[in-house]
């Protein structure tokens, strides 16, 4: 890939759209070409309308970034490729269709269309054959452009972590308490005065997207449809007094029953997706990492294992004669966002480029 | 004082409403008749209105009240006699003077007319005699009723601890940085994305409102005005991720050198004021607690001593030849907000009584 | 009960010491006669020896006990007459058996003997009739005095809340992943640096006495033993940067399927156990709540219901077709510790005046 | 330098050890020989006796280290040249002469020998020239080798921007108050049960450590003696529920009044000292970053700047007509500790080859 792609992040000023910022700031392919923002703070430079709250400073080279309107004219003018969204729901449901419409394809983190039967909501490790349902989207729908999903934060982490699983297994039922970051609800979701001292073991709409995404991701692309995964799903999710990193535990019943326990840390940790064997650039080398030792994952430690793109499990064992139990923990906003729709792009692009 | 007078609440939703409520609830005084909350929520029962944030469970007998709207009518139909504002700063501007036009007493913890001349601006052991300005704000507005205000959450504390150091030595400069709960900022104010693992050096107008309503309350009063106290003040005001309680560091430069720290320690602990003398419901028995221990006082252990209503000083010091250096904590929501203003009123009806 | 009796705590520095303290001092039927702590804090003050981490408070009566050294004969000389332990593992395991050879009767919170045959292990609303273990202990070891202990914090909250599940359906299946407070790794336990910002996803031993205590505390007494439930458990436990309260998610295999949610509700709230019928002082009036809100419980919210002996319950729901879900909160040093000692010390009490 | 350093970091599992093993993995200097532990500890891997706490995972190359016992013989057997000392004050006190008369420059965190009249005590940037101390040290004590000491945290972050506002205005006094990360107090220094929802105001021995550290740091090496500075220093010190980054607020007075906040402003960005111009790798380019805007510096967020090694300073303003209030921030455990040890051997180094 000689030159760089022009490309657009919309919803920039949020934490999604931060962590799309930094990723993309370096990235081999891409340019950072067009950042949007709500109306009330167009025109204003990045770095005044922005609260930036992640760890490293905000990139010099995107501190004078003017904001722009969402417009399908504004990208066109400023040559944008590739479309990267971060927007919230109410105004994804309009504007992501809108843009593919006018022929931009749009990888976006918003769970508008997630569930769609022509639309790919993909893992990159898991399920990237799925993105070939992009030409059935654009046949059915007459877009030039095209709608790619990314899974929600905790589908994302859980659903890389099961793969391997069932491939070797087979998934029978998978029960799941997550213990979720704050940035997981956007810059100002949770307000301090309820998360000081306390969890809430509640989040909105949170646990009918585990279930659902997971069955479609872990299903299986036959013809023009996915067949979703049959597995008995479960999950009660919770928010925790952490700011990046979501972790899992999961109670896993599989179909049948591994040697031993060994045998199923190698499974997980020789485990290879696509992406790596593409060598993508937002690739990590090990997708899922293995920590025996038995306090670990805990997000601090562990959430930028693979530059915030692997998984970390620990705490394997077989707690009931059927039941397989592990702890998952990845980067919510990596992983489980930014980082999925960048890599699903890269798949995209790498597949376009070998047609 | 046989029959309980009713009172309303106004705003009572917020984090200041909820203090409000909780003591109110049992007071020997004051009935709940009214509670308000902003037009959206009008109508809704409390409970359901509400995101519950105190460390204690609501009680029971406030669940079923429905939130009513903001209007003279309403609360002259329940009887009300007394009126406590919880109000954000926007509304309070306008509604505040309309009730004590219509004759309410209006007891608020809401920024606005907090400086000017003829509004008393009181902290119950410090300067209950500003409440004569009652009969200036009266007259010269034409109003029935009044406006008595109770200093922002920091002034409270702060003023509390330094008034019998001005009466005992003369104070020349406070340098103040002060170490301030989340729920000062309100049950929306600092999103947790902001202060897990961190700390916010600056919150907004808090600074100029030490400054300003230090002198004021520290001032005397002569005739129909208040001749503010001429003290050098600076203060930094920072956010710190703690629930409640605000923990104030200050360097005071006296008139006088006490003749030991032991002495200090005396003026502090014996101090008394009219609420006590009074025995006021809300007075705490010492409004002022040295703790003699090094690493004290700390806001999760200190804050609720006296029910919230007592400030606690501890590492008293002169730490130069000129300078005592004392930490002083108050509870941000109780001393320094809904408390005060119950207190002033007590102080008020106890007056109105005896004349 | 017309005097009050001559109560020792033994490790009463700690944070499980400081509870019993706290909720000793006040006791109708107790008065405290001894304290003891460890050989370089004796003859010590307790305020001075105290790192006091309560919410509430040190109660003034107690700061000036000078700290005993734990020898029968101080007991004995003090008149003694209930003993309660708040002992670390190691010093438990020999000073209790010699307590109770001297003939003290001990109620312990410290986990060794917890899985003799002989020694009852007592959640005052589940398996008060293990008490009649006495007996055979007594017999068999040929002491006079007994060792009664309440289970570990997080059993002793779910046991609770398993109890009339178990009465009504039948338990087949237990899977549960614990949230605990970092008060339940005692005063040092749990370094800030490895908590904030982080959580911990284990915690040593503490599964294995879930899975053993449960199968115990819901076992059936028969005869002179316990037959231990069959229930298949699973647990996972982690802590998270809470002060106090054990939040648990568990899944929960019924034998029978319940009608409706509503009817498992109703099951859970109207339990009423032994202590709620002899009226004990520690006994909460609902020793089980249910929150209907979908983002409850919380611990900072719902902790101190029924004054930390009420467990409290939430987000039920049939998640699978044979399978419920909910979530239950306990205090853990007050239900999950001192307060489940106290309350099997009340429970023996009543039954032995009934003699 | 052709070939790299060997090095010895004694005290390597601790925090500050950690960060000593961090900052020299990838140094272009120095090479990790051997790494010293408490005795109960020699023999085993680093990985496995290392409860790690930074943000970044554990270098893969020091993992299989084993720790060693502290002998001087062990590091002239592995060729170290220099050693990095985080120690604890108690095994500090006897290893470090031990090493200094056995010929080993040590550059040490630990606080004993900091205020001996030979014992260079540098924060790089502002007083380098007190290395010359080196020549005193050894003649008086007959050692081949020698001490140096960098400060304690606290001071040296207060330090460094103190320089240029005494350099360009004088400085009269100073009086700071702290908000200090957990990290400070090592490993285990802060129970998370004291400090979640909380802060202590209160460190033991660590104000004495700022008020007499800072006088010397910002002295007059005069033939072979320090000319403390003659400032008057009162410092109140908390600790904070943060990880990494200590706060002050520092109110100053200056013996000059500047022409206004602007030109104070340049002072400090403009600061550049001898690391800078002798470009050393750990010499951050701008070791004063001031932020303008009003809600900075944050820990979270701007601890890192300069790889840690830059101090932010943020809320310039002259509060009274003498007094200039600052907010400065940095890394504890990088130029608060670590960090400063390693650029005050690189100092060292660089003079050495110029000799």
């Amino acid at each position: 890939m000689a030159d760089r792609l022009s490309v657009a992040v919309l919803g920039a000023t949020g934490v999604v759209g931060q962590r799309f910022i930094q990723l993309l700031t370096d990235h081999p392919w891409f340019e950072l070409a067009v950042l949007t923002a709500s109306p009330e703070r167009r025109g204003q430079r990045y770095s005044d309308a922005t609260t930036w709250v992640l760890e490293a400073p905000m990139p010099e080279e995107v501190r004078d970034y003017r904001l722009e309107e969402l417009k399908p004219e504004i990208l066109r003018r400023e040559g944008v490729e590739i479309v990267f969204s971060a927007l919230p729901k109410d105004t994804a449901v309009e504007a992501e269709p809108l843009l593919a419409r006018e022929g931009f394809p749009v990888f976006s983190n918003a769970s508008p269309y997630r569930m769609e039967p022509d639309v790919p909501l993909v893992n990159g490790e898991v399920n990237p054959d799925h993105l070939s349902l992009i030409e059935v989207q654009k046949r059915k729908r007459g877009w030039k452009g095209v709608i790619v999903k990314n899974p929600n934060c905790t589908t994302a982490i859980l659903t890389l972590a099961l793969k391997p699983l069932m491939d070797a297994y087979g998934l029978q039922r998978v029960l799941v308490t997550t213990m979720q970051a704050v940035t997981g609800a956007g810059l100002r979701g949770v307000p301090s005065t309820m998360i000081i001292d306390n969890l809430i073991p509640f989040i909105e709409g949170e646990e009918e997207k585990v279930v659902n995404e997971t069955r479609k991701i872990l299903g299986k692309l036959t013809g023009e449809t996915i067949k979703y995964a049959s597995i008995e799903i479960a999950a009660t999710t919770t928010r925790v007094p952490v700011i990046d990193g979501h972790t899992e535990v999961a109670y896993v019943v599989l179909n049948q029953k591994p040697g031993d326990t060994k045998e199923v840390i190698e499974a997980l940790e020789r485990f290879q997706g696509l992406p790596q064997k593409l060598r993508l650039p937002t690739a990590p080398r090990k997708p899922i990492i293995v920590k025996q030792e038995q306090d670990r994952p805990q997000p601090r430690l562990d959430r930028m294992e693979g530059k915030g793109m692997s998984v970390v499990v620990g705490r394997l064992e077989m707690v009931l004669e059927d039941t397989l139990r592990m702890v998952v923990l990845g980067h919510n906003t990596i992983r489980g966002a930014a980082g999925a729709a960048i890599l699903a792009a890269e798949i995209y692009l790498k597949q376009e480029e070998l047609k």
